[in-house]
């Protein structure tokens, strides 16, 4: 990266953004990139993040948060109506499934309880088909690698998940790893939830390097400081795993009944 | 917490929870406290985050996930109406100033370009001031500590904000504290954006003991791993630091000139 184009290109767009931002009017429609200048003069790789009713909003915020700054992020779905998040957050999708790219560096998908309905839905299957077929990386945080299962994209792919669905993802011929983020060949996928950042800043750098990713962190403050440890069942211990998986159980049961389902039909 | 009725108590209610989810209309309005079943049988608290035109939604997201699956979190702003945020996400308020509960548990705002809007509006300063004044926790995660600043909420409080704004606390009276969350009294404030998530693990505890906290944890797979370490100024090193620096300085440079503007109509 040229640090001195950098500098100049940023300091006089993120003034420009910041006047503008002062008096942003409340019914402006979002679009792709946000407020922030740009912090390198390369192309802005094109990403599609799928939205969909019931999916968990910090999946793939953490991620839309570290790529918006550099790239073009679309949030896609069957149509502009608002969608509401799994913790009841209404977010209005940026561009419908025809309008999104058809030839995308990144395809990303996240999970949530409203995905048992996706992985039952032909046109979101195919339209993933699609785009992930020409996909610079095909992605997923958390049981989105579930998703991209059911649509035929992981099939013989190292793969990770929300630690509660990992196994799951044998049912579609990928093969389970126990790590925050897998990268096999094209294939990029994060753990559950919060994983998304980490997932985030490695494909960050892949696409753009490590000094934008670097950068991005510190705009972030990404420095995490856990006050408790216990994110992983290991971590946590038996009795407090337990009372998670009770917590989810009948998610999971279901997630399971519907997988195979859909496994049935899906064109492999 | 009484382990039997835990379980008993949200397998239940998530079973029901998943089956609706499965059938979410698109066009169902947002509520506090989303899709997921409760982990806890206790009262539910009341929390309420600002959100408003510009803000960094991860500021906020992060606590917001954290709470909803055990408190009813209201996202309040002036209107109902769509609000994008920095990086151009439509987020659909949940309740007005006026709708939200008078007494609160929690009161949380995040910062983002288009605090310095909110730092302005006397209307959303008195509001803050006024739920401020008798809310069990007066919070901020980022910049948002400039806006409780802006509303006579931090004056002799030890606060944090996010890395490149903690120089300007004193204009309202508070003394910055260089951590990642600092608690005095009953202000916490956590540090810029992604400090949310210990941020909001660290209040949960304290609303709901640490049970709940480390399960939060645990369902969120909160294990991060930053696949680089430059999350701090110090860790990201000089270089790096100025590139930053020099990108966000016409935002902190109008960031001072709105504060001092705003300090000499601050009632004291």
């Amino acid at each position: 990266m040229n640090r001195r184009e950098f500098s100049g290109l940023t300091v006089a767009a993120m003034a420009a953004s910041v006047l503008a931002a002062d008096s942003a009017p409340a019914q402006e429609l979002p679009k792709a990139g946000g407020q922030f200048a740009p912090i390198h003069d390369r192309r802005r790789p094109e990403i599609a993040i799928l939205l969909y009713p019931g999916l968990t909003l910090m999946d793939v915020l953490g991620p839309q948060t570290v790529f918006s700054i550099s790239a073009n992020v679309h949030l896609v779905w069957k149509s502009k109506d608002l969608i509401v998040s799994d913790t009841g957050i209404g977010v209005r999708p940026t561009a419908t499934l025809d309008e999104c790219p058809a030839n995308l560096d990144v395809l990303l998908v996240g999970g949530g309880p409203g995905q048992m309905g996706v992985m039952q839905d032909p046109t979101v299957l195919e339209f993933l088909a699609d785009r992930g077929s020409r996909a610079k990386y095909v992605t997923s945080v958390c049981s989105g690698s579930l998703i991209l299962g059911a649509a035929g994209l992981l099939d013989g792919y190292k793969a990770t998940c929300h630690w509660t669905g990992r196994g799951l993802l044998p049912l579609f011929g990928a093969i389970p790893v126990e790590e925050r983020v897998v990268v096999d060949r094209n294939r990029v996928t994060g753990g559950g939830v919060t994983a998304g950042l980490d997932f985030g800043l490695v494909l960050l750098a892949k696409l753009l390097g490590e000094d934008v990713a670097k950068m991005t962190q510190l705009a972030m403050e990404y420095d995490p400081q856990p006050p408790f440890d216990a994110g992983t069942p290991k971590k946590a211990g038996k009795e407090l795993t337990k009372q998670v998986l009770d917590w989810l159980a009948p998610m999971n049961d279901r997630m399971r009944q519907v997988l195979e389902e859909s496994k049935k039909q899906t064109r492999r």
